[in-house]
């Protein structure tokens, strides 16, 4: 049925609602709650789960307690936690933390990278190489990995052009990170895009490229998913409810919603390992702690088919 | 970037709010009202309308003026107004009235078939020939178009033999028709789904086979016209602002969004014909006649990126 992606048929969709859902609330969800969360999406199957950023606490209040869901999430066995960091400095807490896994983000957009990390995009190439070669001479083990934001377009800057992000690809090739994905961290993708970058970007570095990362913003989110399948991509970031957002889009919605993902997936024949009744009930645990927030996704309403 | 679809890059997303949308809903919109959509949509490029049913007014009366609006559609210039019909009787209202499309929906499911027409899928079969017949002793010009309904899956029966749906394919084909459609009535399908089932069709029927009607209850609908479009499919139906759900699927979406879907083709450079600005226009006028109504689609909220 897949002509693009005969071999594999399972796929990753890693849990990021903890870090990209939570930080564009304005409310804290309780430690408490959040350590319920991952053990229940534990619990349904989720083997990957980003649980929060390192990164001064005054930025991002909500996200504050990443260091005691990490070592939660260390007593779970099987389970890759991973922390977005911006800089060294929160690459060195996460290698405190015993995170197995690190994501820096890399804007593709001069402009977005300038106002999110206040750095070029070359100056954090330069800062990804140095958390490389602090992680190697710390002797730990945890993986860094990139996520190239911005890659298929920028609300600050417009149009960004495919051969930035390919040299962007190479650069953290170049620094020796272990896995690189792509982002549509505003809605700008589409399944067109989607396949030319991804399949470009694969060209360049096989399957160190083996994320994709999409928001919902225009509602593209699942086909925009399915284009990147077919390119051989067997790992998802996804939100449950569709949690999250866009500063830059009020209104907009946030990642791909988990259930709604696995859902797709699950019914075209691909094992997520993700037992989706049980995501559904989290989805209402969580729906009812974040009461009042705008909530995505679709097949909570429907409910799973008969068949 | 379609390596399926090379050559084709113009598509057609057929409106069937009018007729699939207005009859999910209980109030009825006013004649005029109706009149205002269509013209609107025509001057935002929509070229193909379904504009009512021909069933007995007792049983929609949100559609019993459809002979009126297919008047009104035959003013607009290059204006292909399509009709719903479930039987002979409602063919010849359809010639009547100078439609110039009639569309026959033949459920491969038994059990759907009964509870919607009274009819077996056979008997449904046998009246598609006598309507074809009806329309060539009228001398008439008004195609003849099948959409085959919970090609995919069925609410009331549950999974739907694709071998049924063949043979309901090459039925309807000795029967002479000039289009048929595979309708995902409950939202059942997926894109892997999407894909065995119009391959295996279109291999029966060749372009005949033409249309993708979706309905986006699990919230795969522009996913699976993703699937549909990879196949060689270039019409679709869509219904503005998602109108429309299921009796038999409370709270499920409608339609696939209409401004969704033209977004996403548009976005991929397929030619949709479609001034989106125009249409999100329409999109708010339309949704302020039905305030009150449950209404879909991510579009309008985030709206049309920068670039």
């Amino acid at each position: 049925m897949h002509p693009n992606n005969p071999v594999t048929r399972t796929a990753i969709v890693r849990e990021v609602g903890l870090r990209d859902g939570l930080q564009n609330i304005v409310r804290t969800l309780p430690t408490e709650q959040k350590i319920q969360w991952m053990a229940a999406a534990y619990e349904a199957g989720q083997r990957e789960i980003e649980v929060g950023s390192f990164v001064p606490a005054h930025l991002l209040p909500q996200l504050a307690d990443t260091a005691e869901l990490v070592a939660f999430a260390n007593t779970l066995p099987g389970l890759m936690a991973s922390v977005l960091v911006p800089n060294l400095k929160g690459a060195q807490r996460a290698f405190d933390a015993g995170a197995h896994s690190l994501l820096v983000p890399l804007s593709a957009s001069h402009a977005h990278s300038l106002a999110n990390l206040r750095k070029t995009p070359d100056e954090v190439l330069a800062e990804i190489g140095r958390i490389v070669a602090a992680r190697d001479a710390a002797g730990v083990d945890t993986l860094v990995e990139v996520g190239i934001s911005t890659a298929f377009g920028c609300t600050l800057q417009g149009e960004i052009q495919p051969s930035e992000v390919l040299r962007l690809v190479q650069g953290v090739l170049d620094a020796g990170v272990q896995g690189i994905g792509l982002a549509d961290t505003v809605g700008y993708a589409n399944p067109a895009s989607v396949q030319a970058l991804f399949r470009q970007a694969k060209a360049i570095s096989g399957d160190v490229l083996n994320t994709a990362h999409f928001h919902d913003t225009r509602g593209m989110g699942l086909a925009n998913s399915l284009a990147a399948w077919q390119c051989g991509i067997t790992r998802f970031d996804a939100s449950l409810a569709g949690l999250g957002g866009c500063p830059h889009a009020p209104g907009a919605s946030g990642n791909v919603c988990t259930e709604d993902l696995v859902f797709m997936l699950e019914s075209m024949g691909i094992d997520t390992g993700v037992h989706l009744p049980a995501l559904l009930v989290l989805r209402q645990q969580v729906a009812g702690w974040l009461d009042g927030e705008t909530l995505h996704g679709t097949l909570w309403r429907a409910g799973v088919p008969k068949t």
